[in-house]
């Protein structure tokens, strides 16, 4: 058995305080190992920690502190599963040393339009296509998405050119709907912890890729992946995107130590995305690099042909020429890193 | 017609570039106003700013910033509603120098409890209580609510003591059931920007306590708002519950600043809610007070009778006893102001 | 003796690690108190904790983390003196239940108009007069401070309305000359962890008045602290004046929780400067009453009669008239929590 | 003449407010460009902006937003210096396509150690040695440094090995001292906006290495450099160190982006410190990877051969065999990018 939790009481807990938080220890079925001291009493407890997540210890008169001793997230941990997990998103494997290379427009637009950026991104490399269908806008009087229109062209355009597709789904009641087109569901960094969809999609038999909540920590994220992991969906991408700052040179401030971070306490891949870490096109090829340089497993890019006329987020779009020279430099990279990027499957590959 | 926006050109813009901007601008409709200098020249745009938010000018070659002029929401501001909205909340009348005293455990528990948590509360006080019958958990493995049976425990003990509740709906699924039971419909914190359950619960016909994210903007927030007003229901009280900061020494970083700036740019009624805002028992009355006397419109507090076995959140509730304290001292500082703690509607007071 | 310190070990700490742990320890004079278990084992560290604040027991291989017991601030502490300190301000007493009104321009400026404000801010129940003398400016094109000619005005104006004067000193080659003229030096907030600016003002003979560093924990600002009180200084006043965030609704983000926080952790008083806090003057009044309402042992406003031609910080200042205003407000809230107004020393009261 | 700022008034300001507004600018010596709508007029500076630095121009009545249209900071853009700055520190030209290595210890320690650790960086590829003297720590208990005794330790290593070396200037009555001994001032974090230190730094002949604030916008920093700049010392290299945020993850957040956002703001060299940036040895070598391939012009890291002993920061130090193999990837993607490690000063090589 184990130490899984360490109370700090009081300096001036008195000793029926003591008392009672051993009994409320031990009614919970828990084994308390108590170390006095002249000014601190320490309480460690020893069990199934599992048990622990709900409880309210620190309400426990007497109790100044809780110290958790193991992560809150299992199936997530690498505990759990010590070797990286490569997931595999339509036939790209993704993870394990080979890098997933999303791409495309932010939002789905017009099926000639779409297929132009497609071939383009593939020609540069990327092995994922992206688009939005369901788009959530800060604002109720912005484009807010094809729907499942979208969805069609998406699937059209990646089975035109034999590359898998990823799209955002943003409704529980949509996930079934898009689960049926998408080989990747996205969850946007909006809906980090909205666990009702997190759970949804831990039912769909699609990966998942997670996307960074703009105020979550690492370990608040980790746990957002427990919820699709805990119904029993083990492929969850994580996807580092900028979280918020005090600085407004750029859209979020792209946290690049996360990638390495993650991999220190979890075998889930994790990719990067600079265009909405940045928000501005002139920082998204140094920041992919920096990406991948740090560790990361893929890099997600938008890229549009004509930025100004774009449905949603030109402003920070590559254009196919600028993606297709990041591209050739990430290429360069993850070769001096023992990496490559990941082939797209060998059945679509004629597309 | 009016200044909507200002676009300022890089140092560097050419002349083609220049004369660009002005056929884009003009292309969507608007009219451009030209100011030259010798390193920056500025675009004025004038027309129906409504148009404009989903347009990619940023993108256009040779602009350097696009810097709005008006703000992005419309029916949250001042402009479209000069005077304080009043939000009727189950016959307790919310803003215009009324305040809503909202108390209550955080998740629904057993009936017995939660009437006498009820009891207490009111005669403190409190006109409206809340539970949680749907809890989003960081944790797939804590205790998630009792749903719809909560829903019910939640409004027998309202009716029972003359009081309207609130409780939080996570689903856009559930949204009719909830508004079903419940006085005023929560969004929680981490729904802010959860657009499909802001654009259910703006189709209620029940009023809508929207929390502010974690990491929203005052902006972000009131554009939040202004999905659920864009639906038709006017109804719409905002909670400011404590942001992100660096701090550990408190859950969140409460701005209590954030009160009178929203006085200063919409109509709606502002509450506070210094328990989720600071996570600890001994922060949540001067916070309370701080609350109020910076202007808000009621006070959100969790109460528990026995916080060390309470299903969620525990160690942040307030015993009944110290609930009357703070409570008897936020009716003494509304008199002061020239407020008064809102009265329970009178078809039910004698509940 | 007591356990000053707990070292969590890594999940595959070997034994012969944990065997270095503990003759590290012990080589440092500590006991250790081991406590195994499956997953983890634990080491609690019995000893004078004082030695401990430059040891880097993270390092010591096997360590994964390292929980302090103890607060690493001891004079500043509540065990130190239990009681809240009252600090003397030439002859106004701040802290315990009697509030420092500090009042005046952002720069000091020409004698004429600082007469004149500061009879004004006296009238409305300053208690203290500000103005600063040496300017730390962002640009270093900006308006510096008039230097020693300004502290000389700020004295003789001070002299003549018979109120004790505040001023901030921003270089340890100064703090003598300062200290000469001053009755209260003021470390500012960009200097908050300018060691050696501290240590010099900890051994002026006159009470400091040191604000939060905008990225300053509410521990790093009594760490802060204690550089002045381990010189021999027991007269520190601290000043929460808004820290960073990534809303740029207002200047800062005003921390109104710290107040109590402090409260909780320390006997030294602890007052709000909403005018740097916010920014904006119409924010200004409810964020004062804010502060007091949560416990402020005084506010700090600045004042000028005509903002629009102020030397530094006009746009954040109030004018008298708007000053006298909160001035009252605070008044009465104060009497409602108690307190009072701190008197005025009555030897300089016929100024 | 140029736009150099813009004026954007109240919805509601009046006619006369218009008036005086326009008076004010010309009263200043601008040009005033006005540009009327339905809902907001809009006032275009012109002029010399260097004057406008001090000015309250938000302060006037009927101003509702002022915007700048020029960048604060002159001497350290890229309009005053349109090629990157190439910075000679000791003979190792810092910048332009060749990268500083900065190596060494967080604090100097006795000879023997020092020497030894300088040759193994030497030997690794290190072109610049570090070590403190002087060390600003949070806590006034911890090792404060040896003072010019390290000052001398520090030059005779470099002396010996043919290195020159960096150390942190905390006093400005110190700056000449060590200008004395030192090849690069380093100016740390928490005193990037000691404006005094700057000064007396921007006076000395020697480099400054000037770290990020942990709240410091980019604009921040480069209006500090410019206070360097502004004393006529044209050689400073900026350093990111990580800035505050709200995960305990990493010790600070590394802000990898703001490389390339210097790059298209300043000529300056652009360095990174990936090990105050995350204060964990395991990040460091991916996030020092992550800065050279965002494009900065050199990293510093802490080594240290016995880390659990060091007299600062061990906890984050490398050992000498871990910087040797960051320092190999470093030199290979240099390459990949067409850069290359700064040589040694050819008269120093042989030491």
């Amino acid at each position: 058995m184990a130490n899984v939790l360490i109370l700090i009481l009081k300096s001036d807990a008195t000793e029926p305080q003591i008392q009672h938080v051993i009994e409320r220890v031990e009614s919970l079925g828990f084994g308390a190992h108590l170390s006095r001291g002249t000014f601190r009493t320490i309480v460690g407890l020893i069990g199934d920690e599992q048990r622990l997540q709900s409880e309210p210890l620190s309400a426990i008169p007497g109790v100044a502190e809780v110290v958790p001793v193991m992560p809150p997230y299992k199936l997530a941990s690498l505990d759990a599963h010590p070797q990286p997990s490569v997931v595999d998103v339509g036939g790209v494997p993704v993870g394990g040393g080979q890098l997933a290379m999303i791409a495309g427009p932010c939002a789905v637009e017009e099926p000639d339009r779409m297929l132009r950026i497609a071939k383009a991104v593939k020609a540069a490399g990327a092995n994922i296509f992206r688009g939005g269908a369901y788009k959530p806008r800060t604002s109720p009087y912005s484009f807010q998405g094809l729907g499942e229109e979208g969805l069609k062209i998406l699937r059209d355009v990646g089975d035109a050119c034999g590359m898998p597709i990823v799209t955002e789904v943003t409704d529980p009641r949509n996930v079934e709907t898009v689960a049926k087109y998408a080989d990747l569901l996205q969850i946007g960094a909006r809906n980090m912890q909205n666990f009702v969809l997190l759970t949804e999609a831990g039912q769909a038999n699609k990966p998942v890729l997670l996307k960074r909540g703009m105020s979550a920590t690492i370990v608040d994220w980790l746990m957002s992946a427990e919820y699709v992991l805990a119904q029993g969906n083990p492929n969850v991408i994580l996807c580092e995107r900028g979280i918020k700052s005090f600085d407004p040179s750029t859209r979020n401030l792209f946290d690049v130590a996360a990638v390495p971070v993650v991999k220190g306490l979890s075998h889930l891949p994790v990719i990067v995305d600079p265009s909405h870490a940045t928000g501005k096109p002139a920082l998204i090829p140094p920041c992919a690099l920096a990406g991948v340089a740090a560790g990361a497993d893929g890099v997600h890019i938008e890229v549009h042909d004509e930025p100004e006329v774009a449905k949603s987020d030109g402003p920070q779009a590559l254009l196919p020429d600028q993606y297709a020279e990041v591209a050739q430099q990430i290429r360069q990279l993850a070769a001096l890193l023992g990496k490559s990027i990941a082939p797209l499957p060998a059945s679509k590959a004629s597309g």
